[in-house]
């Protein structure tokens, strides 16, 4: 089996009591070095797996504490509750004696889901990949190193990457791992933190994420992940972004909502 | 000062150790007599502003992990974090030995707050409350007792109030407590989960939430609240609803979403 990056930098190794070691990376960090909430996520995460009975994080929310840096890091879990449709945990990374994340999450199963469906709204409209423009020509962006892990592709190019915001905090755009590793639902719940915050074509300079809610909705089927991308309201120097992921094949599988503080 | 019903009914008493004593009442109980999931959740705010120093819920997320029944009830709470804007904290409502729902919050200082604002959207288009309708001409729902502690009005009736679902799951309306009670932020916390699903509009019979996460955004003024509730996907019988409250002077002032499940 391939030895992906987003599983290898998501390593963690079981100690006493339900507690995870594990290592924030520097290979995922967003503007400023910042290691990625996405990865934080990903981290607590992958620790829940290894301790929940159901395979799916389904509802997964996030407060953010305090900005990580990159090295050592332990993930405290706890079994809150296992039903027979959901398992409920809590996930805690710390770095040192400061507690840097805390998360809550019910994981089911997605494989054995059943019951209505009706979609009010489709994927976004995007030409296919291929026709597509990569704003980053193949290179990342330096000194933001989530950029080389994670691949973008747009119909037309955001006012704010080439340096003219243009005041549409809104973005369609086609993305995936760049080593080829396929999304599953753990990806997913760290993917929709994965990308540069649409107020950015606000004129933002950055934007420090308070709470982050995922919901999964289905297991991803292979290939590009259509993402869209949007913030509604900045009121006080608080937003918003709201992400939908699509996958290949058309069907809805991750939705998230955070609320983030732009910088003073 | 006057003695509302939405402060009577979540009234805790501090115990030991950041403990609450309190109750699950009987008077906000929604379809099936099942006691709300707002009113769960402002138990535990209602617990949690009292061991937090920041004054307003801006970030709640709720994980709700098996109905409760009307009857004593304990909130246990944990300061997770004091930083100098927010502060974070936890808090779990049992009920015997079980535990029914979780709760992260950060709280912070809604009335100090500054920073840009740039808003793509504005309050719902509604007449004025007194040309709106009561759908419920100002009876309760039999069996629905939260039906009586909160108003709605609305430009038109909603096709299953009346029997025959429209296939429109959103809705505008305005809401305020029956009783006159004015909104804070922890009233709107709870706000969010008050009404009845839109989804009932798409012909379901119940919902039952799994994740809510709320995002104050202001301190509301007095009056009615405008309020919209939407869900757009319903897909394997899970559905998201998300909800925005404005006040009565057009300032959004709370935003949430939730993940909730249709009955098997």
């Amino acid at each position: 089996m391939r030895d992906y990056e987003f599983d290898r930098d998501h390593a963690v190794t079981p100690t006493a009591d339900h507690t995870y070691r594990t290592a924030v990376s520097d290979r995922w960090t967003a503007i400023g070095g910042v290691p990625n909430g996405g990865h934080l996520l990903a981290l607590c995460l992958r620790s829940l797996s290894a301790e929940l009975p159901q395979p799916d994080p389904v509802a997964v929310s996030a407060h953010f504490l305090r900005p990580a840096t990159p090295g050592p890091a332990v993930v405290e879990t706890e079994l809150v509750r296992s039903g027979r449709r959901f398992a409920t945990g809590e996930a805690r990374l710390r770095q040192g004696d400061k507690e840097i994340v805390r998360v809550l999450a019910s994981y089911g199963d997605l494989g054995a889901a059943g019951g209505p469906s009706e979609l009010l709204g489709g994927p976004p409209e995007l030409p296919a990949p291929e026709d597509c423009v990569d704003p980053l020509n193949g290179r990342g962006i330096p000194g933001v190193s989530i950029s080389e892990r994670v691949g973008i592709r747009l119909a037309t190019v955001p006012g704010w990457i080439t340096g003219t915001p243009g005041k549409d905090p809104r973005m369609e755009l086609w993305a995936r791992f760049t080593d080829g590793r396929e999304p599953d639902t753990w990806a997913l719940a760290a993917f929709v933190d994965f990308l540069p915050p649409v107020v950015f074509d606000l004129g933002a300079t950055g934007s420090s994420t308070i709470e982050l809610s995922v919901h999964v909705r289905r297991r991803p089927a292979p290939g590009w992940l259509a993402c869209v991308a949007s913030t509604r309201f900045v009121q006080d120097g608080l937003h918003e972004e709201d992400f939908e992921i699509w996958d290949s094949t058309g069907n809805l599988v991750a939705q998230s909502r955070q609320l983030a503080l732009l910088p003073a």
